[in-house]
């Protein structure tokens, strides 16, 4: 938890991946003071948490990883029974069934509580709805939806101090992403895809497909290939 | 978790208090069958857990008991340093101390992951404005745009089934509250309405001085005065 308040600060939804890290290094060049959240909520890919904390670092942010159970389940990303589907890429307007069932909305909204307390003017997250997986919490006018909830649900928002959602990467493409974070200095080699979570990533996952389609059109090897 | 899915399922926030245990009761009457979910957030009231476990048993319904931290604090409900405000209830429109961010936003999240998964219709919550601590979350325009905000980010919403945010006592004063818990057979002794959480209620804080209010108004003898 932070100490000092300032006039400029972000929470940063950091999961560990390419778009969160890159979405850090954004809100940084912006000139926000950031604290990240990262949240362990029973994930099949926890080894993104570890990522999360070493990006983290690497950036000089301070870290909190929140513990989040969804005992209910019913995804595949959070039920070792089920199986990654592994070619949804293929079928656009399908929401796969690595849904979470309200996942960003719990995940903004503890950001939220948090981001109020410690006096932050922004939460940054790295939503994006050109190569993505169709998820209903990624887009534009959910997101939109969840700012002006969250001033009509604080005490900061029904005084005026609106905290703002903030979504750089929500428009651009996976290959656009690739450049913007090579341009920042993410830390890309640290950064952590794979839904499947193993030692190594599966390549065969919609966010390994994603990741690997941005690489090759930005004509950018991917450094965390050969960690 | 429930594991038979019916066609008029709700989930209800239930905290073991009255106005939550009439909530429960009044939806079990308007013909849902109610999943409860209850939140062990640190609290200082943290007894108020076994009541909502008590009344979920007496109404026949199951219940969840949810683990969720607010690491970062900043309200004297969650931080046993501060002191409970004792004379709020005196100075109308300011919000108090008592004020936990984000929490309602939080909770009807998880609730609303929960349904989701489970297929229920609606979320049940016992927020009011008539009586009350001033806090931004129990507002009806607060409830309306959380609805909003979640038929734009789950999979269902964007399909079309959206999941109804039901306030069945937002606009009755406490009074009222305590008539219709009589009516529909509330099992009004095992609620627990206290701040404080210790042995018996303070009849102090905001919550005692309200519940005190309303069955003096309602004429009736609170049954919790008297376990």
């Amino acid at each position: 938890m932070p100490r000092q308040l300032t006039m400029n600060r972000a929470v940063v939804l950091l999961s560990g991946g390419l778009d969160s890290a890159t979405t850090l290094y954004a809100a940084k060049e912006k000139g926000y003071e950031c604290s990240c959240i990262t949240f362990d909520y029973g994930q099949r890919h926890r080894r993104e948490i570890a990522s999360a904390k070493k990006i983290a670092k690497l950036s000089g942010c301070d870290i909190h990883v929140q513990k989040i159970a969804f005992p209910w389940k019913g995804s595949s990303l959070l039920d070792e029974s089920k199986r990654i589907r592994e070619t949804h890429h293929t079928q656009k307007g399908v929401i796969p069934l690595t849904y979470v069932s309200g996942r960003n909305i719990v995940f903004l909204s503890l950001a939220l509580s948090y981001a109020e307390v410690v006096h932050a003017r922004a939460i940054f997250i790295g939503a994006n709805v050109m190569d993505y997986s169709g998820y209903p919490d990624c887009r534009p006018e959910f997101l939109q939806s969840f700012e002006a909830m969250a001033a009509s649900g604080t005490k900061c928002g029904v005084e005026g101090k609106k905290i703002k959602i903030v979504a750089p990467l929500v428009r651009k493409t996976k290959a656009d992403i690739v450049r913007l974070a090579v341009k920042l200095g993410v830390p890309i080699k640290h950064t952590w895809s794979c839904y499947e979570g193993k030692r190594r990533p599966c390549g065969k996952c919609d966010s390994c497909y994603y990741r690997a389609h941005g690489f090759k059109e930005a004509g950018v090897v991917d450094p965390a290939l050969f960690t």
